[in-house]
């Protein structure tokens, strides 16, 4: 992967899904880096993320993972391309406390029709991941 | 699988779900069908569920095949279970124009540790899946 | 899916498999059905599917499904194209015992791009599946 | 995970599978790595693992990914352990060259009922992985 500066920055990335996709206006995401094909993203969990048992619940750190692929995809493509999620596999590790979440993804391929990456999600303060993902992301026609 | 009367009620699934995970409240669920191990769910699309380009965001989608997929968990072995899912796949077929979606789940392994179900996603009025899901949800020890 | 008539012969696919891909020559597949989409593949066990135990070593079932799926990927498009798997996805579900097994694969988008399948594999004289698989293929370019 | 001696030499583990799993003597798999929870096994590149247009077959790399899977998790387990594998999920990234391959597994998770693990194939010679897989596998009631 090419490690140089990430085509997209925090701002627009942010901004773009706020006005793309409105549910994640319920999530509170915040970069911790932003490099071409490597991201980390936090998640701070408010109630809305939360289930019972005081966990957080797996649609939430789906969202999570698939907004840190889709990031680390356009840091490497950049924001004019509409690319599109193909496939996601998730492994649920372990149960996470109500804290926030870091998302850290990172390209494995970048093709030019598709690109795959790999996510580990782990819960602030603690070094084994709750969750980890993988998922390839097609891209549109005039950029293969 | 034993395809008789659901362990669980519509009513009491969809009170569950609403009281356990907040984010539920911003999904439209009705079920279709749920009868034991085959479960018919549907998503009336509301804003939060849309994408630019009038399309459904996957995060949605992937929250609707889980929530199917949970049902169908339960109406097999009952409301008391804490089921937790263990790992999900997701592939992601077609782009679904902006209608209600409805997830026809079933199950596909019922074990003592673990039940394992898949699910077709479609887009109404169109017979052709926008995307399929399997995965696999495993059942405390106490049910083992 | 268009069910018309296979674009691919059971004759053609096994010469296909059995001249290009060495390791097929240890396996005994023989196709109950191939329709366009839809293909039934039988694959008589011998001891070298076999693991400790008396049941079916897990490569073994997942040459298996991808030769399945291949077949339907094949039975599609026509045995000139060169479709690569990209991605498979498994979930092991029974121990069989050492019965033929068949494969049951069926596709779920036929696109431009890739073409994605499930397939259940059942352990002969048993309704209920061992394995569930899924999994997409590209196409080359020039069918695009 | 724990990083101390791995619960299994080389020497044992490559006895069992030839002993457990005849198809892996069509395999020529050497270690270059076994720690617990971590592990480097390269596969030698024989005819039967070829595929036409020079490149390595689907189910060969799927067994070498299951192998250095299941290694990693005896390698944390132990021997006596009849460990299964529940589910396997495949990106196949780049066509290989019929060079070597070497499958780098680490475990993600150990648990008392379930051991999950991450593995990224390269080709002898090239740093950018030719496929990355991800596999769960569940323990014996005994371990639990």
């Amino acid at each position: 992967m090419n490690t140089s500066r990430a085509k997209v920055t925090s701002r627009e990335f942010i901004d773009l899904i706020n006005e793309t996709i409105p549910l994640s206006r319920f999530f509170d995401f915040s970069f911790i880096e932003l490099d071409r094909g490597k991201v980390s993203l936090r998640m701070d969990a408010s109630d809305i993320q939360l289930r019972a048992g005081g966990t957080l619940n797996g649609p939430s750190i789906m969202t999570l993972a698939d907004t840190a692929l889709y990031a680390a995809v356009l840091s490497q493509i950049g924001m004019e391309a509409m690319a599109l999620t193909s496939n996601l596999n998730f492994h649920f590790l372990r149960r996470p406390k109500p804290n926030p979440l870091i998302a850290e993804a990172t390209l494995i391929k970048v093709g030019k029709r598709s690109v795959t990456g790999i996510v580990h999600i782990l819960s602030e303060g603690n070094p084994e991941p709750i969750c980890f993902a993988s998922g390839a992301y097609s891209l549109p026609d005039d950029l293969a």
